[in-house]
């Protein structure tokens, strides 16, 4: 198929890497021109402008924010060179943007299709995310196989794209509140004499044996946040996303809000370069512990 | 070996039927005598009195809590019925009274092993169980392959027995706030039109498949209560004393403090009787979702 | 002095005829035209567009928030109207929206002033409001005798707008977090046989003798949310807004995330009709007592 | 009439100075005999121990906490020295023991009035405090006369002595939320260029004119925490007793569990001599502003 990938960063330039390989033809477009060398390389097209990449039968965008998406989607008027495209987003988007996408797209006649993605750029890299999926059932079963190619599993979520950005971030919500569970768990343990990481061996070894507790959890005892595979602000980010979409809602999410005012002091002390667990440094310093 | 049970309820029973398989001669005291009667059909001897059953080479008790320990084990004045017999507190106690039962126990010169388990019922009865372990290390060394019995993992965690106690505690802890991210998450997902149940097969289906959310997830999104597995004010109890651990600590666990106040909520609404993951409920009510 | 007011409605009115009171030559604007009628009778001119009214020695602008404002002003494009005219905005708009208008004002030349009140309907008629006001030195000089007309105090808080919204809610938190706290301590005292009434009347009778304390509380205590002084929905706005503003200032406020969620809570139980204060009823649903 | 004072600190002190300066017969204890020697040189009878000063028409004690007043009216074994004489204990101790000790005093016939006051030293001594009274309606009365030679104000708040103490618990409770509102809003100022003081000032010369706001207010953006009037560790007990009780009353109280976790972190951070609004540096230091 002919796939443009708008976006080119750590996680957009896995999953492209991941489409030419599987066969696409794949044109690649990135604010920052030198972001798409090693994709050319690769056998990718470089497209001048976003809107040459907008052509073929599907478009997948992986632009960083909010912001990004709608300077480059909708400011910079792209929609219009659909052509029988499928417009799929991967970004990590508020779910009120997601739903003026989808006003948006709907005008254009442009089907639009979630997919926001699990994961960190080696994942990506390795094809091994986890991908959400949401919109128009004919376009979700049409883009599938395409984001089989950098995702080992594809979860369909609903028929609204926005359904997939708020699954997104309740899922990194579960994440960061897996960590704020362990770092505070972990001050407990060493205020009484034991090591941290022997809870999290515990922890791992025994009702939390999987990914995310073994993935953050020497991260949290050990405070080692860098290099910073997500970082922080982008986590500050997705949790005032998931409190904005409670809100909305008439969710009350009282752990959201925990980790909300531990981010904030993380970015006051000085983390906003550090992976975003770095928040989990102020269970520690709060413990009077530095 | 020879050795005492005191207190067969629903975990004792299992623990002292699985030390009956493992080959010991094991004797038996439960405050309701008629709790003993299937385990003295397994070969069980039942003790008259906890003093009975505290004179062979090792107790294991596996009261209720604080207050059924002392009145058992301190009032109760069995301390001195010890013969070179090493005491096993397998309870979930306060990591204050561990420390006020490790000076009572010092002045008989019984050696005290904490041995709080992780699990439920149905593991005590598989032997599936894992078992913290803190104390004098000979004693632990000691009593180890009894723990084996019924636990397939003994985690020694240190030197003195209320480590483990707090690092117990750190556990259930770590569960509850796995518990009530899921509700939070879960309740989000439903105001956004995705069923539940959708986000938790994601979530244990990626970074999250482990014990713990594949056990409580579906009851959580199901709201399934009943039967109590351990009951809800087994669980506010065993916050409540890691918030009085973590304060004598001098650590401020504000996790603990939502699940704590969700806690008495769900008490308040009459859930006293059911599963201690009933506070999960508090996020649907708080969103009007009844 | 030749004043225009943009914006009548329960506010706005009560500050216009306090101008027209103290002799002034007043011109409203309000998007509903028959808001207008009794100001006209008192003696008031009606404009009308936005920019009829902007172009005497200064401008009044209270409309409901950030939507309203920028619709009315930077997209009505009004600015362009002013001759020597300052703009005073009243309204309880974002920090980020008024560093946004001292820009779109000093582009167009235009001396800006923020001056957000304090109080409701009654007292904005009976001119006994607090007016907080930020700006250029010199603006806030030429309007403090303006504010005077309706407020009895005018407190200077410095040299640029945004720093009097974020003190505008400041206060509006301080007062939250008041009722908040009258709500949690009456359900202790109802839960111990006393009268939250009672507890109110030693409160304000000892240490919280201010408006604060004795407005609120009957009203929190006996649950009379209505009518509804200040809507909820804007009790909700003024918070979230404070919580951005701490966010952007990296001040982490546990207080206001727990206010902010009890609002949540009150929207999704169907108080948004009601007055703000009516998420203090959120502490007696959460122990039950309905 | 004849009064017994037992516990002479800072607090007992200043209400048996005034209780003889009203014409009483004033008998002291204190474990300390030094504290005793000013009040003797006032006119009072020294005792040699707690019974001595218990036959009298009434006693007040005036001991620090729960265990004190355990160890000298409960193990002290002192109720059967009295004749016909009511105790008032003035001492803010917990809802249970209170509860505890209306049984205590019933098996010994021995009319219990609980009087916890509200006010610091300073008022002790200048008889101004507020009493808060509990118990049954005659014994109330009789001691109302005594409580006025200390008090300016007697607050009658029930038939049984505890929910003296509930509502005790409940009044520190609001004005520790009254601290904690003022120190977050101060760093939002701050965070904003505007002197928190400036802040203080608009909330006392509006809503909150009120002794708590202008008591509390100069000390918390000053960060002036001594000399401690009432210190630290004593604000964490009543807030953790506030909490006992409303854990207990089936009444989540979430604004109590942030100030609880802040009194923590402030004693962590080495603040356990200092006043007890300590607690209000924590928004300051969590803002990374040191």
């Amino acid at each position: 198929m002919k796939i443009g990938v708008i976006g080119t960063g750590a996680m957009g330039s896995g999953m492209a890497a991941n489409l030419i390989k599987a066969g696409h033809d794949v044109t690649v477009w990135d604010r920052t021109s030198g972001k798409t060398v090693k994709l050319v390389a690769q056998g990718a097209t470089r497209a001048e402008t976003p809107a040459d990449a907008f052509g073929g039968d599907a478009v997948i965008t992986m632009l960083a924010n909010d912001e990004a998406v709608r300077a480059v989607i909708v400011d910079g008027g792209v929609l219009g060179h659909a052509r029988n495209t499928i417009h799929v987003i991967s970004s990590t988007i508020s779910v009120a943007f997601a739903q003026e996408l989808e006003d948006i797209h709907r005008k254009h006649d442009v089907p639009y299709v979630a997919a926001p993605v699990l994961g960190r750029p080696d994942l990506a890299e390795s094809g091994a995310l986890n991908a959400l999926a949401a919109g128009q059932e004919g376009a979700v079963a049409r883009v599938t196989p395409l984001l089989h190619a950098f995702a080992k599993q594809v979860w369909p979520v609903g028929p609204r794209p926005h359904q997939a950005n708020a699954i997104k971030l309740a899922c990194n919500f579960v994440l960061a509140a897996a960590i704020e569970a362990m770092a505070e768990a972990s001050v407990l343990a060493e205020r009484h004499g034991v090591a941290p990481a022997a809870l999290i061996d515990i922890l791992t070894g025994s009702l939390f044996a999987s990914p995310a507790y073994k993935t953050y959890g020497p991260a949290v005892v050990g405070r080692k946040f860098e290099p910073a595979g997500f970082p922080l602000p982008y986590g500050l980010k997705d949790i005032r996303q998931a409190m904005a979409a409670a809100e909305n809602a008439g969710a009350p999410m009282p752990f959201a809000a925990v980790v909300h005012d531990n981010l904030v002091d993380a970015m006051a002390h000085g983390d906003g370069q550090k992976d975003w667990s770095a928040f989990a440094a102020v269970a520690w310093r709060r413990a009077g512990l530095h």
